[in-house]
């Protein structure tokens, strides 16, 4: 794993699936991982997802393992014949896929006697050298090797392995954000806000219009790790919005 | 743009924003343009999400463009500070960003006398050769370059844009699909599933559990170009579940 600078500590998610890719699924797992590594000081930097390929999933793991603290996978680390997350991770590390004592343990006492058939004793399989990760719905343990952590699809078994491991990542200081909306056009303030983010270069103000059905605006986020900063550049902004004509409406606090 | 086999066009689509990134929004442009990409015959082959940083747009559209037939990129084009996607584009084919007459004069037109200010006025530029992308509902244009066609972020405005130019992109054979789910576990099926998958190389068998709150099972999908071939892999499977004391339950046909 790299040394991540105290500052900021990088992530890139892993998405691994066909369905996901087909359109068929809608992906529920990003979002819930940008937030629960944001809660511990990690930012995410990058997702991709990426079919069941074992070519693609290596090359990709090898170049996100160099490029980012830690990477997270999602998928294909069932029992099914689609499932080639665990293989091709080891793989990737080139280490051989083993059959792992404490995995193989967990599910024989959860299947009934003779229910851990060849097929199910495949979610066992991890890299040699990878840490469990405890699974406390279905028990098939996902798995660590160096900083890549390997995590089921199903999003329900996904967040309960993830709530139980996030607190042992070691993350840097973690983003704060605030936002303030009003029903101005984003062109109308942008000149100002562009003044407003020169002046502010340790935070990062996105800005982002909405559309519904009655009206249409925009909510302007400020990001960045020091509340004293955040507070000013939120106060500056309903300032702006008011001289412009608009009535800034703020948002409950993210952090 | 690669000249693609007439079996598989391939795309890729570019997720551009720190906001989905940082899990303040769900990202609902990556499932629509799945869906509408294999509608006319192309498939999706990775997606990546990633941060409003130059460097990483530049690195990634040029890596992508020379790696996939299409590529989409969502977000980035408006007239804000953070809006700096068309730049980047620019920048990643090496050449200047202008503004194109055209769509100076969309955006004249479309705002009150002296309402197309500088800011505003960013929505017009594009890369030196791209061609304009017309947008049906707030005017400001995406673009096509040579592979790569850039669209808003805004999901009402990028589909509508999306499905004014799908009809002219040139794609392959449309891939079907249809699919059958039972109550039984994964790991019931998973070796007969495996040996059918080997009998039927042709087409890509995918199996996902799902859990409710009543029950738990695996919905089974077969993806292919044959519709006959699909057929049989179907039937075979709905013997395969009853045979193995299942109800099986055909999906609604995707295609």
């Amino acid at each position: 794993m790299n040394d991540p600078a105290p500052e900021m500590v990088s992530a890139c998610v892993l998405i691994i699936g066909n369905e996901i890719l087909s359109g068929r699924t809608q992906d529920a797992n990003l979002a819930f991982l940008a937030q629960g590594l944001n809660e511990v000081g990690i930012r995410l930097r990058e997702a991709r997802v990426i079919p069941d390929d074992a070519a693609t999933i290596i090359e990709t793991v090898n170049e996100a393992r160099g490029k980012f603290d830690y990477v997270f996978t999602t998928g294909g680390i069932g029992p099914t014949h689609d499932d080639i997350t665990s293989g091709s991770i080891a793989r990737a590390f080139g280490v051989e896929l083993i059959v792992h004592p404490e995995a193989k343990r967990i599910l024989e006492s959860h299947y009934p006697p003779g229910g851990l058939n060849e097929a199910r004793l495949r979610m066992a399989q991890v890299p040699e050298g990878a840490v469990l990760l405890p699974n406390p719905i279905s028990r098939a343990p996902g798995f660590r090797i160096d900083n890549v952590f390997v995590l089921p699809g199903v999003p329900q078994i996904m967040q309960a392995i993830f709530n139980e491991l996030k607190h042992r990542l070691k993350g840097g200081a973690k983003m704060l954000s605030r936002s303030v909306s009003c029903t101005l056009g984003e062109g109308t303030i942008a000149q100002d806000l562009a003044a407003l983010q020169e002046r502010y270069g340790d935070l990062e103000i996105g800005s982002y219009p909405y559309f519904r059905r009655s009206d249409f605006g925009v909510t302007l986020v400020v990001r960045g790790t020091e509340r004293a900063r955040i507070a000013d550049a939120i106060d500056e902004l309903k300032t702006l919005i008011r001289t412009l004509g608009g009535d800034p409406q703020e948002g409950l606090a993210d952090d």
